[in-house]
């Protein structure tokens, strides 16, 4: 196994939010699922993009945020995902090429336009979802370059993956180069709607292809079918795979070969909006494990970069968080 | 003169802005002007947008800010202003006529992309924006609707409308139609380096066609190459015209017939981003005014509108602004 040029590689869906405000019964009128991820069509996104109010557009995606906290704590990431050659694709390139991660695949030339993900921020702040797939739908093994993931010290995957068709064999096609290269891999269960649709192939996935999963509590007992976080945290075990689980102000478990490990959430002295918390507490997890830190110490990071995010609206970090990092945990 | 339609009908340059952090050096190694609006080519964007950080996307433009901010007080407004057919300009019609704007002008089909500002926020909140015009060169008196300008109670006007060719024009058309119609035209002289290029048209217009003048204390000065504030505030009562002057933390001076009138600046917890300050000020002023309120509390208003738009990143309002009309205001 050669030296490590990145940390971590993370591969998914290359998508511009579009982030607005919207109360309870917005969200009831028109039918919007909230809380969850939900895939619409052309028509869907046009006639949902004119009715909601008026907002921002910042790049996001869940593979690309974790990347962007990657390299905003001072780690060195890759990126691997579709945009299309047009205005929000330019957007999308040149934001991840500006918050200091690698990003090389090449965007389509024709076909459907750059992702977007219309989210509806509540009052409560949870947000909800609804993603037009757009150009994602180009992703395919073809855009994983074998040298690139061996050059990773972990390739990080989202299960939305599982959604454009052929996302997956590059997924898998990554995975294999990267376990061929002696690296890990890891998989962000990334929606409880996701895990109800691709249930068998998570669950195969988590017990021969993964070394680290993240998931969140609703996302763990979709997947085991499980009834209480505790069944899930044994299921997990059984697995034998190190599992990361969220909990939003409950904190984080740490499930490893040698325990359970609880971390307390950061504080927070306002949550605006939640959009992006596991992908940043997978930013700060994974960044600190791959700099050879403690996995207490990996939870402890990922919860300070998941509160940042949920202190502004938007899904990337508005300030460097390498300056968050103490000396106490530096 | 008929009844009103529009509380004020706003003519600008429709503008996405991309906002971003940098520091003091940054300006300085890129030569960006502190502080000032440069307009910027289309060589000069490409090189700039890679260099600057990550950022977001959020409609601008000066006028469309203040139209979006009068709609957001509860004010009926509308807007003139030239896009082209891209994801771009979708952006920004979708997010005025979000705001309640209603917006009819006909996005460009060939030509130059939509414009975009690429704004840069200091540590200390002083925005520097770099502007290219793209689809704003498009603008003419053929884009004006005269019997809309007639339904408007005021027709409010940006200097930067003398940058592009013939945006003058149709600044020139509305103007007449509206006077034509017993309508108010003001202007806003929008940034001291546009007044340094257009000093002796801003003077003439200011003398014999507006009827309510905007300006900052830099802008002013500049207009009348005067010594002092007091020195400008004197040569603004020559000309008779009604001039609501702001000057950041030390409030707004409203130089009217019958006197000067001072008020305090809005308190503001932590001022973050200075971008649109003075066209949320015009927004709340304008509101109360063609309301039929006093000078007085229509700048108490616009020093409370500006002071939402400082306290967060971006040009236009995050929260309804209608809500922070108080019981003794309202």
């Amino acid at each position: 196994m050669t030296r490590a040029d990145f940390d971590v590689i993370g591969i998914g869906n290359a998508i511009v939010d579009v982030l607005s405000h919207a109360d309870d019964a917005f969200l009831a009128t028109n039918g919007i699922e909230k809380g969850g991820m939900t895939l619409i069509d052309t028509a869907r996104a046009e006639t949902l993009y004119a009715l909601m109010g008026a907002g921002r557009e910042v790049s996001g995606g869940s593979a690309a945020n974790t990347m962007a906290g990657i390299a905003s704590l001072g780690g060195r990431a890759a990126y691997i995902g579709k945009v299309r050659d047009d205005q929000l694709g330019a957007v999308f390139a040149r934001d991840i090429r500006a918050s200091g991660v690698r990003f090389t695949t090449n965007p389509a030339t024709s076909g459907a336009p750059t992702a977007r993900c219309l989210i509806l921020v509540s009052p409560d702040a949870q947000r909800s979802m609804n993603t037009f797939l757009g150009a994602c739908v180009d992703l395919g093994p073809e855009d994983v370059d074998e040298s690139e993931i061996a050059a990773a010290k972990i390739t990080y995957l989202e299960g939305y993956l599982w959604d454009p068709p052929r996302a997956k064999e590059a997924f898998l096609k990554a995975a294999a180069a990267a376990h061929r290269a002696g690296r890990q891999v890891s998989l962000s269960l990334s929606d409880a709607f996701c895990v109800n649709r691709y249930r068998k192939e998570f669950l195969d996935l988590v017990t021969s292809h993964i070394d680290i999963l993240f998931a969140n509590e609703a996302e763990i007992l979709a997947l085991f079918e499980a009834a209480s976080f505790e069944d899930a945290v044994k299921a997990v075990r059984a697995t034998g795979t190190l599992t990361v689980l969220t909990r939003g102000a409950a904190g984080a478990t740490v499930v490893g070969r040698d325990g359970v490990i609880t971390v307390p959430a950061a504080s927070v002295a306002k949550v605006v909006d939640t959009t992006g918390a596991g992908d940043l507490f997978a930013a700060g997890f994974l960044y600190w494990y791959t700099n050879g830190r403690s996995l207490e110490d990996s939870a402890r990071i990922g919860a300070i970069a998941a509160a940042e995010v949920i202190s502004h609206v938007g899904a990337r970090p508005e300030v460097a968080l390498a300056g968050l990092l103490g000396p106490k945990l530096g």
